[in-house]
Formats: structure tokens, sequence, C-alpha cells
């Protein structure tokens, strides 16, 4: 049977660049980045080559890029390296901010900081008047989520950026880029964004890597401790070969994602158009106008997410219904009640790739429509 | 120029099952373990099993293990998920800890910990008396080092524990098993170790990937926050590649240690042999009784590390004058002062792995005998 691969959000395909990239440092370079040695010293060299693939990832301003274990920890040390901060004490979070933050804004509450939640309603998405009117002078940290991962939605936070700045000026603001890394045609981050989370997996890169990008001035308290590695900022030693797999996938993602974000979004509307447009009661959650390329959040009326997700592997279909990282709860998450899921609706991530063809979304719109057809049918011969 | 590589203390080769490992779980089975369809099962699968295998390097007593992205992580959530901790707020630590531990001693200390460092002296080893002479009943942390990276001492950590846990019994004993796992040629600890750090990339697998074990009682404050993965206490998509590929290396080393540490002490004990032995001015440092298998600490007469070092270098062989993560800095460690190298002695360490053949070790010391007398000879006419 034929696989259509459509949770990319959670993990993508590694790119046959990549993983040639990383064998080939496994095999032949491997060495610490901080030996003096000529093996060390050729470790340094690829890893400053792979910074300079993921800064054209964010497009053009100074940055230091600090390479991390990925997402999760480039977002616990952007919130819990900068708060508290002198006498600021204030967050500010949003509904849609990726667990890391979330986790982390509850040990920050722990450390005595005040954190304020902003709601991205029914729209999925926050607006930048809401984010800056719940910032004030003692506000340390903003977390902004560019492509909210559940939510599908993207939100405006170069304008959220610039407003928050505006009565917040000496709060630092992160990006989560996560899921706007693999999804948006381009990002360049104005000059208001001190600090951006970037993950190797999420774009065809390693797993166990990722990125905090740091504006100069910008030095979060450390995370992880121990040694001088990453001019103070990230102990430990460097994963050469991850690394430099993740600039590759930069290197060609940079390359790719604007032509190829067209096809995706093409895609995913041929998904949506071959779902909606032939099952009743099937419709998506959040603002259409503002959809990623390539994420699709349906909800699915008198179906249960599992066993949707469970009727569409037996055909072939990979998906989800929510993140991986909170997979084993059982209640939807609370941005997508926000934007108005119903008890009897199942709801549906469909996440694609910039490699996801046209023929895949039609081929996948076709079995969700089998699929829910036979659950229907099934439930209601079962209840005859 | 043939490479002989003494830096493995510093990281090490991977070995080629691992690399294959790594690379066909990239190619064939990417997925996220916490997605719930046949690639998530299936990742979650594989990561299981690589947990099955690192446990058998630690011998027998029931383990958790969760995965991080490296001993520095390891020790980082260990030292500050543990302190403080209710009304006990006191760590004691050593002077051979690993860096990871020292900084978070300082974190600790800024979060209101009081830390107690014992010295490990000329021996290199700190005895378990002195350990638990600094222990008391508000002592919430044990961090010792079973094999010091910079002395290359073995440490009596079970007898250690034994001795906290009678004084400080519900104190959290850590052993940084990082240089011991690849050195030792067994690992067996008693129940009074609490945690155990161990690395990926010290013993031929990935870099990137480590280990923290816990006994099942033991849960330390989360350090990266995130999703529910590994049961709550490490959040973040599993590096599965790399989880893998650790627990190729860990299955490859339990079967290997054993005998290969015998050879492994054999090259070590013919690299001193032909230097200490040849050369005027040159001694170990540390006491030789408990000298880790394949770690060999010189102090050498009338030449500076980092001149000795560049010279090896031109010669094919490849070493250190300490820790790589502190390789920046110019003063040498404060241990190896403790132990007695003088201002006028260079350090060089030679970190060897179960794959130095006697005749590497052999070619080694010609080596540094030819270096060493090249320099002082070299000196010598340019002061004439």
């Amino acid at each position: 049977m034929r696989e259509i691969y459509l949770d990319n959000a959670a993990t993508s395909r590694p790119w046959p660049e990549v993983i040639e990239a990383v064998t080939e440092v496994m095999r032949d370079g491997f060495g610490n980045a901080s030996s003096l040695h000529r093996r060390g010293l050729d470790a340094a060299r690829r890893v400053d080559d792979a910074r300079r693939a993921v800064l054209d990832l964010v497009g053009s301003g100074e940055w230091r890029v600090v390479f991390t274990s990925g997402a999760s920890e480039s977002d616990t040390a952007a919130v819990l390296g900068s708060v508290p901060r002198g006498k600021r004490d204030g967050v500010v979070t949003t509904t849609v901010a990726h667990a890391a933050v979330e986790e982390s804004c509850v040990r920050a509450v722990e450390l005595g900081a005040r954190v304020v939640e902003v709601s991205a309603g029914e729209s999925g998405v926050v607006e930048p008047e809401a984010i800056a009117a719940a910032a004030d002078e003692r506000t340390a940290l903003v977390a902004l989520n560019h492509v909210a991962g559940e939510m599908g939605t993207v939100q405006p936070v170069e304008e959220s950026a610039r407003q928050v700045k505006r009565v917040a000026p000496r709060s630092r603001v992160l990006v989560d880029a996560v899921q706007a890394a693999a999804q948006l045609p381009a990002l360049d981050y104005p000059r208001e964004v001190d600090m951006v989370a970037l993950s190797g997996h999420k774009v065809h890169g390693p797993s166990g890597v990722g990125a905090l990008l740091l504006r100069p001035d910008v030095r979060p308290r450390k995370l992880i401790r121990g040694g001088d590695q990453q001019d103070g900022l990230r102990s430990g030693s460097i994963d050469v070969p991850g690394v430099v797999g993740f600039g590759v996938a930069a290197r060609l993602l940079a390359e790719r994602r604007g032509a190829a974000a067209v096809g995706m979004r093409d895609a995913a509307e041929r998904l949506i158009a071959g779902v909606v447009g032939t099952l009743d009661g099937a419709r998506t959650l959040g603002d259409p106008a503002r959809r990623a390329p390539g994420l699709v959040l349906l909800a699915i009326e008198g179906v249960r997410s599992e066993v949707l997700l469970h009727a569409l592997e037996m055909r072939g279909v990979l998906a989800a219904s929510s993140s991986a990282c909170h997979s084993a709860r059982v209640d939807p998450p609370r941005c997508l009640v926000e934007a108005g899921l119903r008890r009897d609706e199942g709801a549906v991530r469909l996440s694609l790739s910039l490699d996801t063809t046209p023929d895949e979304a039609d081929e996948a719109a076709r079995i969700i429509v089998e699929a829910v057809g036979g659950l229907r049918g099934g439930r209601a011969a079962g209840a005859r």
C-alpha cells in the first residue's frame, strides 16, 4: 500500500542530501569542534558553514546562531533564560504557543514571574494589538509563535513585535519559527524580534538538532551548563554531524521554499476542496485567509479523531489529531476548543511538506471521504 | 601521514555499525516517536530497544533511561533538577567534576544552594570518607565523577555512594559515568547511586545524544520543558536515529569492553613506559594505581603544552592538554595544579580507545620522545 505522509508538522522525511552529509561527517569528519587539533578545527569549520546556512533561512539582519538539541530546548532556554531580568518579571504568551513555551511559563511562575496569556480565539490568530495591550514596562519576554502548529494559522509576529517594543522597549521578543520555516515561502524578521527558535527535523534535516538565533546584544541565561562552547551561550560538545545536516537542509530549503510553497498551497487547497466540498459536516477551523500553505485542520462531524486517524492509517494516510508532544492526552488542545471545535466533531491535522504532490492530495481527500463514510455508515448500522 | 588518534576523551570515532544504523533510521525509519501512527510506533519500538541496550552498560538494578542531548544536559538536569528539594539545599561536589556539574553548581548557588567542593588533591582521587564528611542531612545532591576526564583517575564512587547514604539517606547521588563507560571493563552501580550520566559520542556512538539513568523513584525537575515525552521527564521529540545509534554503540561496547580494556591498558602502559622510561623530566600525574586503563596524563618538563601538542600533530598524533570543554582557556585546570603540575611542565592527555593498538602506542611514544627532544633542543639552540 502506498503511504501518503501528512504528518510533517510532527517530523519530516530527511532529504537524501542531508542523510549523505550526516553519514559523511560521522565516517570521515568525526572530531570535537572544541579540540585544537586538525580534527577539531575541521569540525569547527563545518559548524561555521552550517551557521551561515541557517542564517539564510531568516533573511537579513545580524544574528548569532546557537545550536541546540531542538526546538524545545531553544524555547525553554529563551523563556527561562530571559525571566526574571532585573526588575522585569512579566511574560506575555499566547494560547497557540508551543508546549515548550507553555511549560516554561509554568516554571517561570514558580520562579516568581507574572505570566499573561493572550487568546487566539476563533480565528486562531492573536492580533498585534492584543499582544501589545498585555505588555508593559515590566515585561521581560513576549513569546510569539509564527505558525501555530496545532491551528495551522500564520500569526502576524512582525507587526506584534513592533507594537510590543513601543510599549515595552526593553522586553525580549521570541519567535518560535519551527513550523514557519517549513511552511512559509520566506522569513524576514524585523529588528524588534530578538530571538528565533528553529528545529532541524521539521525542515527535512536531522532530529536532535535545532537552533536559537539571538540578536548580538541578547544573551539569555544558559540552560545547559558546562564548558565554554558556543560563545558561552550553550555548553556541551556540538553535535557536528547533526549541525552539518541541519545546514544542508537549511540551504536546500532556502532555495526551494519560494516556489515549492506555491505547490504546497495548491495541494492543500485541493485537499480541502476534495473533503469539505464532498462531505457533509466537514469544515476547516481557524481563519482560512490566515492558513499556512501546507497546514490543514479539519473538523469532521460524527467521527472521533482517534478512530478516523486509525481508519486513515489503514488506507495509507498518516496524519495526526494535534501535536505529537501531547499525543498521550485525550482532550483536544485548548486552542482547538477556542477555535470552535465541537464535541461531536473529530479533528484531523494534515500537515503537508514541500514534497507533497497534488496527486497525493487528491488521493488523501478521496481516502478521507471514503473513511468518514465508512465510519458514519458503520456507526449508523451499529445503531440500527 | 598516518593519524594516531589519542583524544578519545574528547570524542571517539563512531563505529561503522553505528553509522549504518543512524543512516538506516534516517532513510527508512523516520518518524516522531510520539506519533500514534505506524511510523511513530515503529520509532518508539526502536527507542525502547536502545533503552535496553543502554541499560546493559550499567549492569544490574532497576533504572529508567531518559535520553538527552548529551552528558552536559544530563549533568545539568541532574544537578539543577535536584536542588533545592524541600529543606535540602546542600550540594557536595569534587574538584574532578565535569564542567557541566561545576557550572550547574554555580547556578545552584545563585538559586540559594550551599555547595561544598571536595578536593582530589595530589592523587587525583577523592576518597569516600572525604565525600561523606562533606554531606549532612540537608544535602540534596552528591555529584561524583567515576573516571575524571582531566586527571584520568578512577574514583571509588560505589563506596562513596554507600558512605554518603549513611549520613545523608535522603540525598541523591549522581555518578557521571561518561568516561567510565568508555574506559572501564564493566560498570555496576549499587542501589545507593540514584542517577547516572552517559554520553553517546564518547563510546563510539553518535554525538548529540546522551542519557540520564534514574532510579524508579527519582524524578528530577525537568530541564528541557514542553511535551509529555519520556514519561514527563524530558520534553522534546526524541532523536530517534541518534538514540538508535547510541543503542548500537552501547550493545557493542558491552560485548567488547571486558577483553578490550585489557588491551587498552596494555597499550597505555607501553606508551607510558616508552615516554617516561626514555625521557628525562617526564612523569605521569595522579595515583598510578588508580589510573583508568586508557587515560594517560603526562607532565613533561621544559615544554609548553600547546607547543608540544602542535609538534605532535605535525607528526600525526592527535591529543589534548585537558578537556575540550575548556580548550579556549590558557591556564591548566585546577585539578592538574592540585595534582602537582609545575609551571615548568607541559601537560599532555593521551586518551586511548578500545580500538587503539599496541603498535600505535609504541609509535606515539616514539613520536612524543622525538618531538620533546626537538623542542628542548630547539629552545636550547635558540637561547644560545
